[in-house]
């Protein structure tokens, strides 16, 4: 087993536990930072370290076209190509594929795409997904599936959830082969679509149970719907899942997105906010969002956050920061891209404490109050 | 006395010294990183800590536009408002007023300009630009003055020369005034131009000596002429300037351009050159450059300069930095300027190390056949 559940909170359904990986241990409930060419934007390996980063997120569709498995194989996996000795998720790219709309084309046996590069054709198979990933050499590994965008007619969901079901059981095989021949303790997570059809979300998770999975992926949230429905899909999958297996909430989210989803029991999350928003100028605090292009920062000497104990907190002021973005300064973005990522590692770091003294419903309505009152945008 | 001569070399006219500012000692010869808008493009201030920058260069003109003095003032100086503790010396931004084409008009008072941010009108006067340094808190304060272009006629060099010395004369005199009611151990440089007229550079420098400054720099090289040309200027405005003072040769150079310098006996260099080239993936390294987006770099996992010790070299490989420019991640940007900073951080301390040994000929040569030999482009 590599999922050990070791707490309960008794306030919500959060839970705290670790994921064995081939490269170390993680902790949950976690936040994966991504980096979908192998760079976390802007941020060195040194300042993941530093804000306490356990696990990042490549993306298989990215680094196939570029640099493409060849060269990362030749380096040695992953790992070792970007200097990253803790473990790597990586996401199959259907969503990546998917999101070519006009380029690509579905079929049982996998999907037909064009480059968004360089136009030049490919397809992906779920085998080749599984084999991509392994010469990527990824602790955590997705099957290919097809992510529904919002909103989708139940017939189109119940098509493309065939397809995505027959790729996960066949990942799962060509997963076991590799495993056979060299177990490296990798994983493989299934990952539960169904769009917002409680029903098909259902059954999606029955069938994906029958082929067995190291864990459960909740995909096809974050995508348009509306916040309340994204919680709703959220709430009845988790519940519907396993307890020994961990939950990952795909591309989610907000910090109070997580806070909520930790409570229905989510376990992992990944998302581009942090870093996106960072290079945007929009950092994330206990105290709610700030756009630090605003004037009203100019000629501000504070810290982003008082609280905060990241690099850019102890060393720079508000206006000189703004001043950056200003000025057109890249150090800009990296600044709060960094302070994002610190922010959101400790908001989790924190989130694993209150649960574990079973505490998490406080917390999180503690934190949602000191975060949305004084919130610009939220 | 700020300036302190510590050593002569015995081979060449090379010498160790310091100078003493406001902000603490800096050793002599050295490279001064150039933070144009108050920032080493890409760079943190551990990063420059760790690479031993002991001073950075700012930009009178461009911090006068943005943020504004008032700003900087208000966070009780540049230093503070960058988070930089060590000494800074600010150019005046006569470079950039007069690059202006167009945009400005000198008379004898001062020069009027549009701002090349937004067109509004300005005038930077001698005693203006004085007073925004004294604002700024900068340790080296350098006056307004015309940086002719290559190439110039006798007659237009003979006027502007009139003007840059009669700046010169009043940039002292507000200089003193400043100094008289707040000692705060800050210096001011003197700026020989004279284009490519030597006996032009030498009435200019004994005006200048008239006047008396802290340190004197060369201007209005590096600007289009002949390598040859720079040189010959150099040798023999160093020639003519005091043992006493330090001797700044602006906007200089390239690693066997500094060299070749500070055999003349020039003591201080700044250059955009190692940021500006690292962002275009161009690395210095000990056995010449190398452009890192070549293809022959694809599979090639040595660090970028197998001698160098900062932390890109520690951490990353070339195939990686690479990827990084092909997919347009800013962390390549980052990495390379970070590495190539190093570099000419450790070229001057080794520069330093061979004038103590009274070997910095043999240190020279030795430099220049091994950095050309291999060299792609130089």
């Amino acid at each position: 087993m590599s999922f050990k559940l070791i707490h309960r909170d008794k306030s919500t359904k959060a839970r705290l536990g670790t994921i064995r990986t081939a490269h170390g241990e993680i902790n949950t409930p976690i936040f994966m930072p991504v980096a979908t060419q192998g760079s976390i934007k802007t941020i060195s390996n040194r300042e993941l370290d530093e804000s306490g980063v356990e696990i990042v997120l490549g993306n298989a569709y990215h680094l196939y076209l570029r640099p493409g498995p060849d060269i990362i194989g030749k380096a040695g996996g992953l790992h070792k190509f970007m200097g990253w000795s803790r473990p790597i998720l990586t996401d199959s790219g259907g969503y990546q594929v998917f999101s070519l709309a006009g380029l690509r084309k579905v079929k049982v046996e996998g999907v037909e795409f064009q480059s968004h590069i360089d136009g030049s054709k490919h397809t992906f198979t779920p085998e080749k997904v599984i084999e991509i990933q392994g010469v990527l050499g990824s602790d955590i590994m997705m099957p290919l599936d097809e992510c529904v965008h919002y909103p989708a007619s139940r017939d189109y969901v119940e098509k493309s959830l065939e397809i995505t079901t027959g790729w996960a059981c066949r990942s799962k095989n060509v997963f076991n082969e590799v495993r056979s021949t060299k177990d490296e303790g990798r994983l493989l997570f299934g990952i539960v679509q169904g769009s917002t059809y409680l029903d098909l979300r259902k059954e999606a998770i029955e069938r994906l149970l029958k082929i067995g999975f190291d864990g459960y992926a909740i995909g096809g949230v974050s995508v348009g719907e509306p916040r309340g429905l994204m919680r709703e899909i959220t709430g009845r999958a988790a519940s519907l899942l396993p307890e020994e297996k961990p939950r990952y909430l795909m591309g989610v989210g907000t910090p109070c997105d997580m806070l909520e989803s930790i409570a229905m029991g989510i376990d992992m999350f990944d998302c581009v906010v942090p870093t996106r928003n960072g290079r945007n100028g929009q950092a994330f605090t206990w105290s709610g969002e700030l756009q630090l292009r605003n004037s009203n920062f100019k000629e501000d000497l504070s810290p982003i956050d008082e609280k905060c104990g990241c690099y850019t907190c102890k060393t720079y002021a508000r206006a000189y920061i703004r001043h950056l973005f200003n000025a057109g300064e890249l150090l800009g973005l990296r600044l709060v891209s960094l302070h994002n990522l610190h922010f959101y590692v400790k908001l989790i770091e924190a989130s694993r404490k209150a649960i574990n003294e079973d505490k998490f419903a406080a917390f999180k309505q503690k934190f949602t109050e000191d975060y949305t009152i004084s919130n610009v945008k939220h």
